[in-house]
């Protein structure tokens, strides 16, 4: 592998071409709130009379230098809780060297008791992240604390992690989106995954999971940690299991909690833990057309049949609990079972898992850990509610955070869509974090092209999502689009889409040049046909006779309408039988 | 525009370079019925032991000439039931020359009676066409004649449209899709169009509807109906429009009828008439934010408002409907009001002009004219489900024809995706036939690449909702692809793709050449941590033991979960006190 630290001339290069600049017309703004806190949006400056749109952003402020990282935004909010203390960074191995000097840190923080988002809840205090997502959210700083105390939201927040910008993950919120970047054994580097934690962020990931599982694990995680305006979550078992030399068999708790603890303290902000695979659900999953597909899945029943043992994850979780609390790492309850096929779904390993699930989110409730709970995966439309019902029931109202679902398997090449369509649904039914799924899946790891094909896909999928739920603002962004279409403002519509430059560029493609934009119509069908602009038409031949073209065109017809009604307004009877047949 | 004769040589040396050859272990096998009937189906062959799949099959024959057309599979069935009669067609303009001798017709088929399918299947007579349909869906004849005479489904069957495969639209029958085509003033030519034709119909379109609005608009018809082994549908109100200079308020009832004629003698299967827009509708859209975006409702609103006059197409809805039963026109009932914004969606407008379809349908029935409903267009998630129940409440369980819905509309460049979430939901919920959405909607007319990835989305939104609906056998095709992914038979998993060329293509970026398409694992976790690969070693393990893989490794288990049970499995007791700390 080339070392990462000489290929970013290339990436400086790059940025400043524009290739990471903001979509045109758009510009970042910050949202002042109480005690100084400023919150990221884009402003989308919108022609003529209309309003700007401001829109939540997760792109983070500019990096002027990847081998310095970002700002540490929380940096002073956690100190000033006076709850934590400087402690030696467990790790010590070789891959230190591959962390350029600004970016690595000596010391890291650690509680000296609970410091989770969900224990200053419980206190009644609302913190300076609980009053950052309030506003990002345009909610009640108070409804933020409560839902977090409840364990219906959680505010993924390592202190190790100071650059990231506060973010909620909870049912009565928008729904997120999560990209999964990361290395394996057979393909890329470190530079390439920093490239696709900003291009993920860039297109609106909430929060990225770095599943790297090939070489330099530990330095990749750092570059990403200390560059992500967003939190990180990870899946220890990965690593742990490079520590054990590939084989299931020979991990132990020891090994694993070691990695947990590496990594708490570099600041990965949730993970995964398979704790909720238990050595008699196994059995349950012999039937299966695709048996278990979740790595940290088949990794721990590999485990627990090796060894004929409970997983050791679900023992020794309390301990785990111990740990993350000092951390403020959340935990993401793995599915290890989740099904793999739509013929695998809701099936009984699946729910039995899920129970225990919710068993384990009771214990984490005790250590005030924040939680939330994963889910499939594998699911046909007509089965997915029943996930969101027994999640909410098992979990008690623990955020649920899916992956897809796929609702079919036949279209590999296009599981972004497949399980877009089941993202959208399960969004829409409760799920509070999407995970994405590229074009890549069940093919290949992602290239940057495809982590931008997801992302787009998931934030379709999350925005319809938001709109059926009704949340508050959600579909200020869709009118405001309608509103431009309506008027053939094209360069509005250009900056308001979701992909300002593709939008562009199709238009471009039939009706080119400048005169095209200001076209009132476009090259679907042409002046003649344009339905928007004979609607236009219509209102101004109201206007043409005094009449205010929304209101008095109503009333004018309403009278037309009125006689037709008062003739009875009987099917094939002539409007007008004075004028004997239809002239038309 | 160019000769469309003269450009079909490239055409010709494009297809025997192998584009449009059949996907790769697939060939296309007919199933025998009754009577001599032979239904298309693509036969995949799978590796090893496994059967091979039969899938559902659009492609048609392969065309040795598109100057000649499609061998003519309906006319012996046409001819057999002696109602028919031979006549001159209506239209004598310039653009016959634009139509090769071998393809020209110079006498067309007209019903001596009533001769629709609705009208046999009332008659308690099942013809071939619905024998075809039954053997090709797997359903019973009887059911399928059912259906059709209570208007639950139709067969659109012009009998001058005799090189048409016959396919069933209806509720209980596998969710059809619908590939528009066609040019515009602003761009494409016939040989584009005949080009788009097959693309869709290799990419599983059911039916094309011919929207063109430009130059040669019977000619480009007429190449696109002599290739077409689908059913086409057409607008009939844009090419009467071109005959009033395009403009609207010249249109008359007469020039609408001789192009319906002219169409239904050319073969067009069905055909959207906005009837149902009345002019006491048109006060209701006033408020909305994008008014009328139907092209052929805005063409009507602006017609009745200029004469201030209902809508001809109401007023004379009988006598049309007189000359579809000679010709087999199915009508479908255009939603002239549908929404074009999320804002828009359900309103008064809308519902109004449904509630007309209804009436309307229910006059087509007396007819025994075939009849379908046309529907939305953009719809929020949360409100799709009340466009089902409102549309079999008011049209008797007509078919429903979607556009979609799209589910946001922030997302232009992408609606192929927001528009394939919302048509997997309504498919499922009740639809029976969606109109895709291509790339382009919003920005412009589809090319060859744009029309693809519209059909594979809605390929899948129709799959994901046969799969929802549990319409016998539609698993199967997810369940052979699951089987192939857990057993890494990767060429298998290409073979059994709805798009096996971009399957193979995105699997090879990272593991290329044949070692990686026998690789027990996939680039995206590597050997290490494959799940299957774990999975699918658990399962030898306990083999190993001289158990059978599935069902002794669970009663192994069992015994191992029963002792635990026994226990009291309560959380967190060691699994074994005996062994003292759990080893891992």
């Amino acid at each position: 592998m080339s070392d990462p630290t000489s290929s970013w001339a290339a990436a400086d290069a790059q940025r400043s071409s524009g290739e990471a600049a903001p979509t045109p017309r758009s510009e970042k703004v910050y949202l002042e709130g109480p005690g100084g806190i400023r919150v990221p949006a884009r402003k989308v400056m919108l022609s003529g009379r209309s309003e700007p749109l401001y829109l939540y952003d997760t792109s983070g402020p500019c990096t002027e230098d990847v081998r310095r990282g970002l700002p540490a935004l929380r940096d002073g909010w956690i100190q000033a809780r006076g709850d934590v203390e400087w402690i030696e960074p467990g790790y010590r191995g070789p891959e230190l060297e591959r962390i350029p000097g600004p970016m690595r840190r000596r010391r890291v923080l650690r509680g000296t008791r609970t410091i989770t988002q969900r224990w200053y809840a419980r206190q009644g205090i609302i913190t300076p992240e609980m009053e950052f997502v309030a506003l990002r959210e345009s909610v009640d700083p108070e409804m933020v604390r409560d839902e977090v105390a409840r364990g219906r939201a959680i505010i993924p927040a390592n202190p190790n992690h100071p650059e990231s910008e506060p973010m909620i993950i909870g049912r009565k919120f928008l729904v997120k989106v999560n990209a999964n970047i990361g290395n394996s054994v057979v393909s890329s580097s470190i530079h390439e995954e920093v490239e696709k934690l900003q291009w993920a962020v860039r297109w609106g990931a909430d929060t990225v999971m770095d599943l790297s599982t090939g070489a330099d694990i530990h330095a990749t995680r750092e570059w990403i940690l200390r560059n992500s305006p967003v939190p990180v979550g990870t899946v220890p078992i990965y690593e742990a299991l490079e520590k054990a030399g590939g084989k299931p068999e020979e991990l132990t708790f020891e090994q694993f909690m070691e990695t947990l603890l590496q990594q708490a303290q570099q600041g990965v902000d949730y993970m995964t833990i398979h704790a909720g695979l238990r050595l008699q659900h196994i059995p349950l999953t012999t039937g299966r057309v695709t048996g278990i597909v979740s790595r940290g899945g088949s990794i721990l029943a590999k485990w627990c049949l090796a060894h004929h043992k409970e997983n050791f994850l679900y023992t020794h979780f309390r301990e785990i609990c111990e740990e993350l609390c000092r951390y403020d790492v959340a935990v993401s309850l793995g599915d290890g079972l989740r099904p793999g096929c739509l013929a695998d779904a809701n099936d009984e390993a699946q729910f039995a898992e899920l129970e225990t699930l919710g068993q384990l989110a009771r214990i984490a409730a005790e250590y005030d850990v924040q939680v939330m709970i994963e889910g499939p995966g594998h699911v046909p439309l007509d089965m997915i509610r029943e996930n969101v019902e027994r999640e909410i029931a098992a979990c008690g109202d623990a955020p649920f955070y899916t992956l897809g679902p796929v609702v079919t398997d036949i279209a590999p090449g296009y599981d972004h869509i497949t399980s877009a369509i089941g993202a959208a649904l399960i969004g829409w039914q409760g799920a509070a974090m999407l995970c994405y799924v590229t074009p890549k899946e069940h093919l290949g790891l992602p290239n940057k092209e495809d982590v931008k094909e997801g992302m787009i896909a998931y934030k379709i999928a999350a925005h319809a999502a938001d709109v059926a739920k009704g949340h508050p603002g959600a579909r200020a962004w869709d009118d405001a689009m309608s509103a431009a279409r309506f008027e053939f403002r094209w360069d509005d519509q250009f900056h308001l889409a979701l992909d300002p430059e593709r939008a562009r560029q199709y238009h471009d493609e039939t009706l080119p040049g400048p005169a095209g934009r200001l076209a009132h119509f476009c090259s679907m069908c042409g002046p003649h046909f344009c339905s928007m602009k004979i609607t236009q038409e219509v209102r101004r031949f109201a206007e043409s006779r005094g009449l205010d073209p929304r209101e008095a065109l109503a009333d004018g017809l309403k009278q037309k309408a009125a006689q037709f009604r008062a003739e009875g307004g009987h099917l094939y009877r002539p409007v007008d039988s004075a004028s004997g047949q239809d002239s038309g």
